[in-house]
């Protein structure tokens, strides 16, 4: 049976350190919070990035806009943001509504401000290996988890299951990047690769985000590797109240028999991308004022 | 015995359709190289541009500077080069003095003139897959020669030998992207990879970029696979009348006898990086007007 890597509490212990950080602060850090429509996980996802900023000391704003707004709206609003000297970071929650270039939308974002880390630059940034930019938040999270679980992936086969630009493509770059954290051999597999569990079988570290329920089995995972489920699915459950239950990408009950280490879905990845939203936060404002 | 890909004439019809492209338009592009110190590649790399240039009817300018000149005054050089209207393109030839930052001064150049794709914006974009960047010139020719060749990479295992920002990650970037060029499986392997031979092994398509001569042997390559070379190493050698000879990061008597197609070193690669300059100038002067 895989040991648990406990988002929850490797977040919480992130999230103790930034207040420490932040009460030593000459002023709050101010993180602004774009929401476009209200898709229901949108509006968790920012109550709880807001619910943690204040926990921290963090002052957050929430600007919430209607599905119907122009791209050119939300770039006008974006500007606004980027001029706010009182604003360190921007973060516009995704998915945006069909008619609004997504890339756009994040490039608009001030590099300085974009904690979110989805701009052309900060992208940029982290293929070149220059940590005065911002890394995206889930990325980011997953290399955090790994090293304060004090997994070291320095010469191991990492294999990166998904190419998003969210997660995929630069949890790669992270994992391949020339520091003591990184240094892996990294693979990336997709739709299009041949005989998948042969390959995703190779890993001693299996990152899969790929966002299809429970896709990864017992059979795509070499025993004793390390496996991070980064989805978070959406999968109907007429038992539940709700209606649904949250599943990742990998069969929790056959993969966690396998594996020496794993992630559970909720309480994994998820809260760790949350943390470091605010580890950013907390970084713009340093950097803005000069530090 | 593997099938030669030739990156001589794979470059020289490039240069032809760039020849008549140029024909047709209304002036000349113009790329400004810019080189600092008389390092005798750095020269021999240069000419060759600029004599290619000349060849398709793009103007070239050439800026030269003592090795001592400061960072400060070289990024002077660099900003009056951006506010030339009448330069389209703009490329410092590397390798700089060790009291220079490259990834300063790459980042320094326009992006919109950044013909040799380095700076952050550029790369950032390769990751997005947004094609109004421009590509790094050998990575770029790496995908041409292939597609040119016509051999396919979807699902393909493609294995990259080296994590240079120069060619390794943005190649593995490229490779991966979603498109019908794309659509590998990429692996990146790099000094750190544990049994490097059993990684590049399981390669259909090994990009070799690691900077050793002869470095890839025939036991590291599965039979029938696809290699590209893309090392340009001077080896001594006594017999020369230049003392030097040129060899790539393969054993090429070796390896031609596994591979399925393999490119050579010189005529392999090292053209089409100059033939994708010219095409990035080429690029560059039609966006700039608007194109």
């Amino acid at each position: 049976m895989a040991t648990l890597i406990d988002g929850n509490a490797t977040a919480a212990d992130i999230i103790r350190e930034l207040t420490e950080e932040v009460a030593g602060l000459p002023r709050k850090p101010c993180v602004a919070f774009v929401r476009v429509g209200e898709d229901p996980a949108s509006v968790s996802y920012v109550n709880k990035k807001q619910a943690t900023a204040e926990k921290i000391g963090i002052t957050s704003r929430l600007q919430v806009y209607p599905e119907t707004i122009s791209q050119a709206e939300l770039l006008a609003a974006i500007d606004k943001l980027n001029d706010d000297g009182a604003v360190n970071g921007i973060l516009v929650q995704a998915p945006l509504p069909r008619h609004v270039s997504e890339t756009t939308v994040f490039r608009r974002i001030s590099p300085q401000k974009d904690v979110d880390g989805l701009g052309t630059i900060n992208l940029g940034k982290v293929a070149q290996e220059d940590d005065t930019g911002f890394i995206s938040c889930t990325p980011a999270g997953i290399m955090e988890l790994l090293a304060r679980s004090g997994i070291s992936l320095d010469g191991k086969h990492v294999v990166v299951l998904g190419r998003s630009l969210l997660v995929g493509k630069p949890v790669a770059l992270l994992a391949m990047q020339r520091n003591a954290r990184a240094n892996a051999t990294v693979t990336v597999c997709h739709s299009h690769t041949a005989n998948l569990p042969a390959v995703t079988r190779t890993a001693d570290v299996l990152i899969a985000a790929i966002g299809k329920p429970e896709f990864v089995t017992a059979d795509m995972v070499k025993p004793g590797a390390v496996v991070i489920d980064v989805g978070i699915n959406r999968v109907e459950d007429a038992t539940r109240k709700r209606g649904y239950r949250l599943t990742g990408d990998v069969h929790f009950p056959s993969v966690s028999e396998t594996a020496s280490a794993i992630t559970p879905v909720p309480g994994g990845v998820g809260p760790m991308t949350v943390a470091m939203l605010m580890k950013n936060t907390v970084k713009s404002f340093s950097m803005q004022s000069g530090g």
